[in-house]
């Protein structure tokens, strides 16, 4: 059997390293527009070989798109048009919505399974990937009953093999709630880091008094902006209510602080403490 | 020789834990209006005694005022007032411009020593104190001139025991940085915390759709408002401004998303990514 990846980053990466250990005999190989990361993929034994997209496609029983989201919504259309017949592609995107649609134009959509793994790093490219980053994590599958049974348990397999827990969403549900707890958390980040990027120049005091609740709030600026650019843009509707919300509390915070108003502070951070229980939860999983 | 915290929560009590090792000989006492805080500082070895605020300056060489800074603000003149001659009081406040125009104003000003302790950990109180939370970290101290020699030799002795690294600076100029490195982290994660909160009902939804990133952006949350919210207000005119740029650089983040403008956001996040920097900074301390 014959497993291709197309884009071998951190989360595609990290799904084969994985899934070697599982499957000896099956051959792995990789697509990727970068030279770099064919380089690296091969060097820590990600894929066994580097191939064309169309040698992919007709060599794989399964092909795993991982690329950014943009190139997935370029890619799938032509991907699905020449994958031969019982042969599967699953996608591992950050959005859903888009990428479902362009799937359910096409006569092919039940080879396709549409597959978001809640695992990711702030670090990017073959070069971050690790066999651990999937195990014990949440997986998302949208519009299963749109895949044929086939595809669907083979996808389903390998993801329980590498220790992901499965969860069926409808793909609008999805990227709604992404935009919240995932989205929204990197755009925090990346404007927090900015902030005080624009503000501190001279780094050395940033060093000094910056604790290690500064460095976890921000760890998420780190994050790939080739990667994000293009989710936040095809999650624009949901991603844009979420900003704005979350704006809107700051300038109440920054209202009650302007005004001396502790015990609308106090408020504010007391509802905010609930939080403890659903991080609770996140570590339990 | 006797040392008391005045105010045994997560900050005074690692101090003392960390400090009690250095100096089995040293006895600690501890005052705190909480009877629990009492209870707990007593169980887990943080000070030998509970006794009053009156006893403790009787008794103590070294006072460490470490309750939260509106506490502080009104203990201080009321302890140095009582304060035998020859003996010290340290704060461990988080702002510094306020607790030391209050010192200015005291005719005992050179027997306090004005401290910040660049550590601290989203928990509070002495269960969550731990005697390796101030190990290799940075403290500054202000208005060191301001000090007499003893108190200053005595302070900057003990907090190089804990092995914290000295950094000193004007109060005016540790406000306005921390309002950026560490004020603002905190209100940037309770908004987002409350942000999702008000919109995720469904806390199972919550569990599985957010990863890693979303509770390194939000832990901070989990912090003390009754700690937090005097910090925010005395620290007031800095955090207002710091929050405003950052309200505004959001606003940018979110028309470039609202009008599909990819360069723009790019551009935002590749600045972000300097981040890294001061971060692999913060990491190395």
């Amino acid at each position: 059997m014959i497993l291709s990846i197309i884009g071998v980053g951190l989360l595609g990466g990290s799904f084969a390293l994985s899934l070697r250990e599982k499957y000896p005999n099956v051959k792995f190989v990789g697509v990727d527009n970068s030279l770099v990361n064919q380089k690296i993929a091969l060097a820590k034994g990600i894929v066994d070989e580097i191939v064309t997209l169309d040698v992919a496609l007709e060599i794989s029983e399964l092909n795993v798109l991982a690329t950014p989201v943009d190139a997935i919504n370029k890619l799938l259309p032509y991907m699905l048009d020449h994958l031969p017949e019982g042969r599967t592609i699953m996608d591992l995107g950050s959005t859903k919505e888009a990428i479902c649609q362009i799937a359910d134009a096409h006569a092919k959509r039940a080879q396709f399974v549409a597959v978001h793994p809640m695992a990711g790093t702030e670090n990017s490219g073959p070069g971050a990937a690790f066999k651990e980053l999937l195990t014990d994590k949440y997986v998302i599958i949208c519009d299963k009953h749109k895949s044929n049974p086939e595809s669907l348990g083979l996808v389903e397999t390998f993801l329980r093999d590498v220790g992901m827990k499965i969860y069926y969403m409808q793909p609008a549900e999805h990227d709604l709630h992404l935009a919240y707890v995932s989205h929204l958390s990197h755009i925090s980040s990346f404007a927090l880091g900015l902030t005080v990027l624009d503000k501190e120049q001279d780094e050395k005091a940033i060093f000094a008094m910056a604790s290690t609740g500064f460095s976890s709030t921000v760890r998420l600026a780190k994050s790939s902006p080739q990667m994000w650019a293009p989710i936040f843009d095809q999650n624009k509707t949901n991603v844009s209510k979420a900003l704005g919300d979350y704006i809107e509390l700051l300038k109440k915070f920054k209202d009650a602080i302007d005004q001396h108003d502790l015990e609308t502070s106090l408020n504010f951070m007391n509802k905010a403490n609930d939080i403890r229980r659903v991080l609770a939860g996140i570590e339990k999983k």
